[in-house]
């Protein structure tokens, strides 16, 4: 890691900036470091000063001094983040988004919306469905995490399965290259193939390419009605079996999760209800659309599960059962937490027809190193939330899960899947990149990060 | 244009070549020469050389001799582009893909295929549905065209209101730099944000950025059923308007296509039928999905129509009555051609909601230039194909065409659309690219070309 030299000194720099854009958005006291020090990860590093731009003229001027002083600058949402993407590694500048929070302008007549990053990723939710509309991408920060966050990591969610994921979402970016320059990518046209699609390019580029300061989103029109509906089977295997065959089947669920045996485990024992000892694995499915549509739907499924032998299926079609029913999938997380201090969250994704096999084959790992994993999560894009519950002060634990997940990364590389289908590389993914590309791959990586940011100063450390 | 310099001589690097991969691979015969100088756009440019790769290793050792040899390379498919993507333009190798025409493997368990670039399109889709599988792309060419070109084009088609175009069935592809070296960008989840997506970007960069060898595509489950409806309006407007209508209501159509007055005429007369003068736009809508709720949204739009003040509706609901009904849409493409010896084809697209504002906006350009301008298309997407109707041997025509064209391609960035919605930049839009993207954006196109391919040799003198 290279260590940024602030030749002027923090406190110099910090003068020209509150000179350049105002006193009130730069900040250097302890309490504003250590707030923007970490993510969800729990990797910490305290950035030198924290700047709160308000506006696109704000950050091109941010960027102006920071790329003239070579001084590390690292963009942050909501810093929720699972990968360490938001975490100022090098020290340097944070970004921070917070009063960048607005919609611009919602143009309902062309489906579409203008707002800055730092918008909360419900509030666009809400204000599309106020409208009759809808924003589908969910991811489960929903509450607090930015737009800008989101789309920096092409966050993806529950409803990604019939929806598709942030990246179907964004029609254009605008934003400053490093050294404070405007650029604009993409149209308001749905379909747009003038010059390549740099957009698509930065979505997901984890705030290394260039600093966003608007976001064109398209929304869609709203889905007449929902229902929620929550099967439980024997066993593991035949929960992700019945996810194959609604996979193959003309059902399109909006929804299509999998919780195992160790998170009902973990939410029963968390929520002090009973389990029923019969439910070892768990599929939660949306079906939304036309009323006569979805009763249409629903007697389909029933068959598909009467195939499997289940003829009991939870169904709620009001908002207040369908938080009831999500509830087992909302607790999973603090349950989940509770088996064990430390969670090392990952989230593989393998080719859909591999689900069941993947699932059973990491649970063998599970068994034969004697450690706790936990699987959950979108199974109906073979993205499995796999997470290895470890106390890091055993010894033995801490070991097993460094060879319980290398052994995954190398399962799922060897079916063609990824090592990470929603939470993206950051810091914490990055020694496993090399299995998924090789060096000339990466090597093309590093080059196009140069192409926006030759002196690698934006959100540098992270990726590759 | 740099004017590259085979210094061996046309026929030593012909010898080369046969003596690396074959000599039945290797054309440089006048006919061959003057089949692979041209595509749809009518721009010529004969190759020096016409190389057929049957595999992988000949893609390579092509690669290598004309990198070595500084021979400016372009891959093409069908030739069947709209934007001159395939003309060899400063000659050299042409690379056809016409034999690497292989499904490698159609993978039902995980919903996708692996795929030779020289796969024809309709192919492609007659295999998935052989299987009761969906690929739903569908660009007017596609019994001709490959899918190497579709995926270097992003092709789109009329089920891509619904379904979304090709890139967005594009889970990874492999191929080689034009230094010879294998790279693979992508895998085969369908959620996958580990490292830069240069898939995407590979998708739509006209073959400037790699030469495909394999590409791996999604497909779906295939709707069960599907209806095709024929609305006519008395006025442009209120065909633009009504899809403005459906477009917000929650019907999602596959398809939603609509035919101005003037491609309606022109139909009329080249199929010699008679012309409804009450009729002057048409949409076609596609309904798809299961039967009842395919009644269901019939009924919906019945409803819409009335409110238009269309009662009457055509209704086709098998292969042969819906080949009737899209007839209109079949022979526009000769029908058009036939009204002047040259065709303009522009494929520009806005925002949804601004499509009746730029079909009045652009008849009544054609009207004040008094040119023929016929106007049809994906209006559900924006996506409007604008044809400019011209005799070149008529000063007046040739020039008031340029004074509309320039005037549409301003009108369309004034509402921030795109210059090209489907066909791509190629050589016949370059000149309007800097209508959408400032110099210093382009410069950043340039610099990614140079990433992969630094001497600039990989389908020279495209987009930029």
């Amino acid at each position: 890691m290279i260590k940024y030299n602030l030749k002027m000194g923090v406190n110099n720099i910090a003068d020209l900036l509150r000179k350049k854009i105002g006193s009130t958005k730069v900040k250097t006291s302890e309490e504003y470091l250590l707030s923007y020090s970490y993510d969800s990860t729990g990797i910490k590093k305290k950035p030198d000063i924290v700047a709160f731009p308000e506006n696109e003229s704000d950050i091109s001027n941010i960027l102006k001094i920071a790329s003239k002083f070579k001084i590390p600058l690292t963009p942050r949402g909501g810093g929720l983040g699972y990968s360490g993407g938001s975490v100022p590694v090098e020290g340097g500048i944070v970004l921070a988004f917070s009063r960048m929070n607005r919609i611009i302008r919602f143009d309902e007549k062309n489906l579409l919306m203008e707002v800055e990053p730092g918008v909360i990723t419900s509030k666009v939710i809400e204000v599309s469905e106020s409208r009759g509309l809808f924003y589908p991408p969910d991811p489960a920060s929903l509450k607090n995490s930015t737009i800008g966050g989101n789309v920096s990591e092409n966050a993806g969610g529950p409803r990604c399965f019939k929806y598709g994921v942030t990246s179907d979402y964004v029609m254009a970016v605008e934003g400053f290259l490093m050294n404070g320059e405007k650029v604009k990518f993409g149209s308001y046209s749905i379909k747009d193939v003038s010059g390549y699609d740099i957009k698509k390019l930065i979505v997901g580029s984890e705030g290394t390419l260039i600093v966003l300061s608007k976001i064109i989103l398209r929304v869609i029109p709203k889905p007449e009605s929902r229902i929620l509906i929550r099967v439980g089977f024997s066993s593991m295997r035949s929960g992700a079996d019945f996810i194959m065959k609604i996979i193959r089947f003309n059902l399109s669920p909006s929804v299509l999760e999998f919780i195992d045996k160790t998170s009902l485990d973990a939410v029963n024992k968390y929520l002090q209800t009973e389990k029923d000892s019969s439910i070892n694995s768990v599929v939660l499915l949306e079906l939304d659309g036309g009323k006569e549509e979805i009763a249409n739907k629903l007697n389909s499924l029933k068959q598909l599960a009467s195939e499997f032998g289940i003829n009991d299926i939870e169904i709620a079609d009001n908002e207040d059962d369908m938080e009831e029913l999500w509830s087992i999938r909302r607790n999973l997380s603090p349950a989940i937490s509770s088996l064990k201090p430390k969670k090392i969250n990952e989230d593989i994704a393998v080719p859909i027809g591999n689900v069941p096999d993947a699932i059973e084959y990491i649970s063998g790992l599970a068994d034969e190193y004697n450690i706790n994993v936990v699987m959950f999560g979108h199974l109906g894009d073979g993205n499995i939330h796999t997470n290895v519950m470890i106390d890091p002060s055993n010894k033995r634990e801490v070991e097993n899960s460094k060879i319980v997940l290398d052994k995954i990364f190398k399962y799922v590389i060897s079916v063609k899947g990824t090592i990470s289908g929603e939470h993206g590389i950051g810091l914490s993914k990055k020694e496993f990149l090399g299995y998924q590309y090789s060096e000339r791959e990466i090597e093309i990586f590093r080059k196009i990060k140069g192409v926006f940011d030759p002196e690698n100063l934006l959100n540098p450390g992270k990726i590759f």
